[in-house]
């Protein structure tokens, strides 16, 4: 299998990138090979000479770099050989696999979707993100690549997100929930009304129907779909809360005795780690016709390094011919293909938010 | 002043309710009077006899309660008898200075914004909750009053909600960011978009533009506004997560030695209070023509206690008042006046997010 990365994309490329990708290789079979994406004269220096000889990682070129606040279409027509464009085209004409970025993530969204399009049967593709509850890891989607959505979005949503969940993270029969107010049935807006009617007219889902922003870190459900503005909202929360708390704690501790305080560093860290999501991988954007993964933009190698690996899960899984099953055997997905391939990233544009 | 308050409200009624109105008298001055709204039956055996003789506490009869997950307009239609219902009569009546309810929240939006009616000037109220972030406490409006708003109505809670955080937290200048996927103009869902347009048109207001949800803990905002959806599951978000967290930390404890563990446990108590927002009394239902907190439906006493001196703090400090000021003299507000108070609560129906 080959996989792309974009060496350049994110807050620590391209050290961290190479590292990640040199870290995963011990992982991978002899048969894998990983392509790096970039300017040449700035990765290949960074590269042990014993992998360049092997050909386990080879680099394609590419010198320009979209920045992590440029505006995502905008940029791309400007930056044609962008590593995030270079990435996306390997992938349009079947050079590679599988694309793995941690740059804009607008742009990776719009690039993958114009080049790579839709999987037949879905209209729009969603970001999925791994929340590690205490109650075991719930996919959220969509977390940002798809702002205001329409509820045959969000059964899409629950559909691929509920292939995830069964088929990388081993869940045997996801239980799906949308984000709502309350859990009753009356409760939501009407995007949230009317997707409510909808998923409960697919038996075969294993739908509880809607759920609180709370219940996600109860147990309640394995996959919790919602608009892109409420899951991008709702990550950025999770992100900040989680910093905000264990920067109190720190605080309090400080006002401790200094041996006690240093007893519950290595806790302190061990929790952090674990309940952090970026250390999931990457997310996937459901929904294209390919495997493509969104890496957080402060992901280190140990972040990218589980990307390459998710990637690899995500290709030799079939998912995406799962989905597609699931959606050609489904009714609901039926007279929807029209829109398909059609919305080529247009409406991406200024509106996606980062991961 | 009078402060009725909902005695069969919340999870903990009334038990403690009462002992919340009880644990707030030596903070209240000698003009001060409680009033409690429930079955007599119920509370007088509860009431110490030093305080029914004093009269400081009083009881005004509602023999019927609306349940936490009952419908909100339907079953104040039915139980016009209710605690809900009786308190917002009296509020109408001009028969108390404030009302307190730890119960249905919808059922308290809608009663409310039906008796009391909005403010001149004021479209929809909005409910503003002040999470207590380790860089001072940051006002959130709406949370669940008003699912799906418009910018105008997004704009009315900045004002409202900044003369809450200056006249009530002390925030001199306080900083309000509209809640968005990311902090660029161009980033957000229509209603965003319009919303930043309208709000910048007030030179009088700091605005600061777009702010994602991470940074409402990194101290970038002392208010953060967002439609009653997006607030409700931010609020509910944060709520699950802090449990979690505080699970988490709890179970890996657990795993170290026990001593260790025990030495953690004060600590531990005492970073849950202080960033527990429900310790911070009632939120206020902004934007009514009166004086309105609402509880969290799991509140204690000591919450109902702060609730009632926020109360007290809101209604001495004239802040409704303020904002009528505040809009009358800002040209945004001319125009729209004709909308107050004709949406008395029927849209809320089956809508409203619980706190």
């Amino acid at each position: 299998m080959r996989i792309a990365i974009d060496a350049m994309g994110g807050d620590n490329a391209p050290d961290e990138i190479i590292s990640g990708a040199l870290e995963s290789i011990e992982f991978l079979s002899e048969n894998d090979e990983l392509i790096l994406v970039g300017p040449r004269a700035i990765i290949e220096p960074k590269l042990p000479s014993s992998h360049r000889r092997e050909g386990v990682i080879s680099i394609v070129e590419a010198p320009e770099v979209i920045e992590m606040d440029e505006p995502p279409v905008e940029s791309l027509r400007r930056k044609v050989k962008s590593s995030i464009s270079v990435l996306a085209k390997l992938a349009k004409r079947g050079q590679t696999d599988a694309v793995i970025s941690a740059g804009n993530t607008g742009a990776c969204v719009a690039a993958f979707q114009m080049r790579m399009r839709n999987l037949p049967g879905v209209n729009r593709p969603g970001i999925a993100v791994v929340f590690p509850t205490f109650s075991g890891p719930v996919t959220i989607c969509d977390v940002g690549a798809n702002i205001s959505c329409k509820p045959i979005n969000l059964y899409q949503y629950a559909v691929m997100a509920s292939m995830y969940s069964k088929y990388i993270l081993g869940i045997e029969n996801p239980r799906v929930g949308l984000v709502s107010i309350g859990s009753e049935e009356a409760k939501g807006n009407e995007v949230v009304k009317k997707t409510l009617e909808l998923i409960r007219s697919d038996e075969k889902m294993n739908f509880i129907g809607n759920i609180e922003g709370r219940e996600i870190f109860e147990g309640a459900c394995d996959v919790a779909i919602c608009e892109g503005f409420v899951g991008n909202v709702m990550l950025k929360i999770t992100e900040g809360l989680v910093k905000g708390l264990f920067k109190a704690i720190k605080h309090e501790l400080m006002q401790e005795k200094i041996r006690l305080a240093m007893k519950f560093k290595p806790i302190m860290i061990r929790i952090y780690k674990k309940y952090d999501y970026n250390e999931y991988g990457g997310a996937p954007l459901l929904g294209v016709n390919g495997t493509a993964m969104i890496c957080h933009g402060s992901s280190k190698s140990m972040t990218i390094k589980n990307a390459i690996l998710s990637s690899k899960k995500y290709y030799m899984g079939k998912i995406n011919d799962k989905i597609v099953d699931y959606l050609s055997e489904n009714p609901l997905s039926n007279g929807t293909n029209g829109e398909q391939g059609a919305n080529g990233g247009k409406s991406e544009d200024k509106a996606t938010g980062s991961i």
